[in-house]
């Protein structure tokens, strides 16, 4: 019944000092700064065992999570984070057996989870113009085995090739405004949209750009953690956090204004 | 190809106003303060057709997404609210065919997303003391046809009747100490854990408890949303906002300490 | 040595249910919802003191704070809250003996934490077209004693009277940038430049004016209260806050750019 | 008119990048990173002059503000910065002529401000029992000219000599519980009080203690501050911010619960 480490698993590493890593179970020593593990040790062991490190530092492998696979994707770009991502799965409703379409592939972070969410049923159309970023995303996604569930396209400026085909849609590039009219005709009747742009100036030109085609229920957003220290007897907030990734924008395509 | 608007079907109505309802499609009239429109006339319409109440405003009808039910739940209990929801999916890595356990149903948002995102292959344990609350929760799952994947459970106290069973748990309850020991037995190795509760004291007594069984990864974290007012030329967050719904922690099963 | 209440001294009446009112101290009872007091009871008596209502329910007389006198003023416009006039004192190293130029006196909140600091040598000069507001403004620093630090101006538009002449200046008015040429001209050189506005929009305008002139050291925040339910063993932040009043913008000019 | 910078004056010099700096106006070269500049150039030019670096970057002399003086100070210990002083200043009310208490002066950044808005006429009591802070804060002290409004005291455990006569008090200490008895005595009735504490575990303990004794109006809050990049065309917040500085509480001293 328990589940085994087996050789070429990827297994999230938990080190001395709250570090984590990503790296698959085999037989070789891996050095932190402050001790040293052989991840041969995992091997034939349930998931959440400890292993000490020469010097007596214990070490424990998990079972990576969606969240970690997130964390640890290989970056290119600025990637979102999965506080937008959680949210972002949950406004454009994505689901198993879903088509949905992204574009500005970038790392492919919110493509990983888009693709973990649709299931083998779904697909995940993703545009990206770059060369080496779709690279970049395929290693993410072949990383995680999701790859399959993915189709690439590489030009969007004349519009999008899917018409009235899919329950989703997502802009993540910097003049989300140009690609309107194709997100609108890509769209199937009442289905959400959504976007993510770092400054407001770019808020205002989208928000332009929704109310001059047929979309309605804009919303405009921030999402915002604040992560504490975990000491139950000096319970504080950290002493910094991150400020700004970006402002979420989601709106509803429909026939007419 | 196009999807229809079929008698008895939820739709989320968008009134005048930005008001939302959700409805079931069918032949009777539907009053808001600023016009009234018959639900009929969406009847073998697609979805995201407009139709004009009486006194010319329009109305357009939406097929809901999992967001617009969290948001439209039956409340008999405070909720859980999607920015938090959107997060614990992540990582708590609710995935298609995993069993998962909450203890405290309450109304059963968040019983309802993790039954969306398990599949129907997955399971949701839920334990709920007070049968109002699963009776709730019952017509709020039944409502979005979800209701098959959860299994109800009355009494937790004594701990968990899964043992090494579950892929991820969830404590929304008063007392979350209380139930640890039984939580870390549920879990299968090396598997996530979270809880959700409102006072920093809380968060204190929880964090001892973990630090005092075999969990390691603690986290202590605020999600915040920040919305703005839709003007593109006089953009702004909107004056006030939900200040707090409640402090996440997170943590993992390990076997040993 | 202990200062008595004396007949129409302003006090903050501390009222059951923690409600505070700004009252003149005289023999006249005082009605809440949940009991009423005489305040006359409270003359001669010292600060601090206590009377009981006819129901049982304890009443308590504070000395004003500028604080209070701030959450109290007359509105007959969006005042300026002391989480922002805290930092605009700091600043705009508003100080004793200094000369203080203001446009948009609005309800004069500002207006009267600047005179109170500015000191009996200092002096505001505070500029408003709207005859209405001029008068609110001017009773609210009457009734603490302030009106005559200030000097009130009807007209900005063609520019302020002042040439090279205030230790610091603020704007607090729809379109800051058509007084940059004037506020620029009104400040001594290296002297702090300050305004307040609600939009992003207005921001980004503002900050253009700001290069277009010698001004240096630009900066833009906002500041955010979130406060917090007193239960020491359910402590936990207030549900709601006010997530937005304004932005600040600050600046310092300088003799060439 | 114009005033002349003099040798010895303290000037901001806002130097190529950004970056500023306090220093005494006088003959001598100063070295950034980016260019290097003679400060006595400025020697008899008016404030807000610019001078040109040996590479051609300028440099700006600007006379420094109270917040300027409050961000160099030199630190020994964690400051309060002033998005906390600000407020602090408001809450407490301090004014031309009061006496204010203040026990944990630490680097004295708080009794810079508190000195500077007491005026030549009121005072600053300061307690701090380490003899190195206390040398610290005066020397921020002496460099500002303030020195002589504040009185330094070692040692509060056993209570404040002041007893009914001061019009504010300031506690920044580990265990402000422990004082309050002390606190409560040294007041004047009605007055104000404020306590700043990193911790949650700190705010419920003292929050108990103000509960045991007559103090009412209890309040419990956090200052936030958020800064923008100054882009016009790109405006959005910069990617972190300080999360957590510490929660202030306020509440006042009644003769009797």
């Amino acid at each position: 019944m328990t589940e085994i480490i087996r050789e070429g698993d990827l297994l999230l590493l938990l080190a001395p000092g709250g570090y984590t890593y990503l790296l698959p179970a085999q037989d070789r020593p891996f050095h932190t700064h402050r001790d040293v593990v052989n991840l041969g040790v995992f091997l034939g062991k349930p998931w959440g065992s400890k292993a000490l490190g020469q010097r007596g530092q214990p070490f424990y492998a998990l079972k990576p999570t969606l969240h970690d696979h997130l964390m640890k994707v290989h970056r290119a770009t600025q990637i979102i984070y999965p506080k937008e991502i959680g949210l972002v799965l949950l406004k454009l409703d994505i689901q198993a057996g879903k088509t949905v379409l992204e574009c500005g592939t970038g790392s492919g972070a919110l493509t990983l989870a888009l693709a973990a969410a649709v299931g083998p049923e779904g697909r995940v159309i993703t545009y990206e113009k770059e060369a080496r970023f779709r690279e970049v995303a395929r290693r993410n996604l072949a990383r995680v085995g999701l790859l399959e569930r993915v189709i690439f396209r590489e030009e969007a400026r004349g519009g999008f090739e899917e018409k009235e085909a899919v329950d989703a849609l997502f802009l993540d590039v910097r003049e989300p405004w140009e690609l309107l009219p194709g997100a609108w005709k890509a769209l199937k009747g009442g289905a959400p949209f959504g976007a993510l742009v770092p400054t407001v100036n770019q808020v205002s030109r989208l928000l332009e750009a929704l109310y001059a085609w047929p979309f309605v229920g804009l919303e405009v957003q921030e999402v915002l953690e604040r992560f504490y220290k975990v000491n139950p007897e000096r319970l504080r907030p950290e002493d910094r956090m991150v400020a700004h990734t970006g402002y979420l924008i989601f709106a509803r395509k429909v026939l007419e204004k």
